[in-house]
């Protein structure tokens, strides 16, 4: 048995193996369990590991009390050629995520384009997982999701949007796609339990107290709320972002979307909006020779310090993403123990 | 004659007459010069007229130079009964826009979605105008445009991208419509010329010096560049915006597209991205009561400042024009005699 000890180095087809098989254990069908497991071990490989192991619990928890659908009867509504909806009925968010990106996928190689609208899903991970399928294909999108509360809008001094990411991703001509996959929110609430724990202070402007007033003191930004990006802007774009993902596809919006961690009372039904585009429907190939350059123009331009690089989005985490999947993935301890419990 | 003296007080009506009359002296037909006296007017009333009166001299140098093409041949290439591409043969860009904006609108409501990419055009003003149209036919919409080189990209010190706007709206289910119109620049370039001409200093954070060091004197950043707002974040969504309005589009793009102001040397070519969506697509009719509880919830919210109302994007903008709509526009001195030089 390979989890029982104080900390782990696994193997990335060991560590597969065994996530599998607690999905297995709590009621998913085999290809559901084979792409939860794979998308959880692309997190940790990601530098993510706030939506790797970390999550497996919680997503256990969920499925042991139906709040997740183990068996779930997705039903695919096709409006027109181009437009889908997706009532993931509760699925796990990786499985109504990928066969979203699929709908879209489709629909995009056949008519230039596709809009997949998705309700009664949950956390699906991060949005560049989807990002990354569409890609592949030599695909333009984005992808949008809500979340539950973390960001207060501009002016109040409460959490209302989730931390609502804007992830756009193009074909760049080379085995490297560009993928922006960005929170709205100044700063995670991960930085900032760590901040709480070292006894470290977190910069200005990222968080406000209970009361409403800005602290950089992390356990009064843990009472209180974060704050989007660029005031009223990334308030403005969590917002935007809210209605397409919630109100225009008729899950959850307004600060309703519930915590997976916290709120044993529903569901979550959150929702996604995907975008495709085939990125060749204005300008044919001349796309990928266009993009190339422009990427290559940016790239020399002078730099703030000398010997750097500029890179693109998405460059660093495919970088690492690359090295990382030469090593092993080291477990710490309690997840070590979350584990063993849930594959016993 | 109502211009000619040192500063002006005019009427809405009077004022539209004139730059109507302006433009046709520079060889734009009827239609043409209404549209752009209208948006001019609007950009006013906008309390925006950095994108008003200010630049009524250049439109008009460029219209001479034939760097705008006063009689352009707009062609629509349909491709398909969604996706629309539009060579606007170096029109003004407000009438690029607007035919642009037309022509999403018609098949969103044919088909549920209408895709428009559009290359060979020029500043076209706010992108809320062209958003504004698709809201007021109870539509969702995305405005993309690129812009000369004014912001770095993350780890630069020269300026490439535009302060490239990202544009949202959406019908509210009441007469005020949901409009995001954000640059995705700190500052904007008007504030720090004014804060160099008072004297005054800029904020930390918004602009690099020649050298690419942080600067708040405003003399230094005339000479640098401004800063994208929340660093990578703002420096990869202008970047998207570059790709999807300019490579994608077949316009210019990598720090290509020409400054109206000091580059004579050609047409601008910048590009833009319509994307327009019927909100009743997934659910119905349904899709008004939703966004309307979002807005009220969202507004109900504890403030931070007792006394102080949470706005949605567009909320403010929409009620500063209604108030300028019953007030005269004042014309400072210098536009004053631009108008009568133009006009003679």
């Amino acid at each position: 048995m390979l989890i029982g000890e104080k900390q782990m180095k696994l193997n990335i087809n060991q560590l597969n193996l065994i996530i599998r098989k607690i999905f297995l254990k709590h009621g998913l069908n085999k290809l559901h369990a084979k792409i939860c497991a794979n998308l959880i071990i692309k997190a940790e490989l990601s530098n993510a590991p706030s939506h790797g192991l970390a999550r497996l619990k919680m997503y256990c928890e969920r499925l042991e009390k139906k709040l997740i659908n183990p068996k779930p009867k997705i039903k695919i509504r096709k409006i027109s050629q181009s437009i889908s909806h997706v009532d993931a009925n509760n699925s796990i968010g990786f499985i109504a995520g990928d066969i979203g990106i699929k709908t879209a996928i489709k629909s995009a190689q056949k008519t230039g384009f596709g809009l997949v609208g998705i309700k009664n899903s949950g956390h699906y991970g991060l949005s560049s997982f989807y990002a990354e399928q569409a890609v592949k294909k030599k695909l333009m999108v984005w992808c949008f999701t809500n979340a539950p509360p973390a960001i207060a809008p501009y002016g109040s001094r409460k959490a209302l949007f989730g931390t609502n990411p804007i992830c756009f991703g193009t074909p760049t001509g080379n085995k490297v796609p560009f993928i922006l996959d960005m929170s709205t929110s100044m700063i995670n609430r991960g930085k900032i339990r760590r901040a709480a724990k070292l006894g470290l202070k977190i910069p200005k402007g990222v968080a406000l107290d209970k009361f409403g007033r800005p602290t950089t003191d992390p356990k009064k930004a843990i009472e209180g709320v974060q704050l989007p990006i660029a005031g009223f802007k990334g308030s403005g774009l969590a917002w935007m972002i809210d209605i397409i993902s919630g109100v225009l596809t008729g899950a959850n919006h307004g600060g309703k979307v519930k915590d997976p961690f916290d709120d044993f009372s529903g569901p979550q039904n959150i929702g996604h909006l995907f975008i495709v585009i085939k990125p060749s429907i204005f300008i044919g190939n001349n796309y990928l020779d266009q993009i190339k350059k422009n990427i290559r123009i940016i790239k020399k331009l002078p730099k703030i310090k000398k010997g750097n690089q500029i890179l693109y989005p998405g460059e660093k985490k495919y970088l690492n993403f690359s090295k990382n999947l030469k090593k092993s993935i080291v477990i710490p301890k309690n997840i070590l123990e979350d584990m063993k419990k849930l594959n016993a």
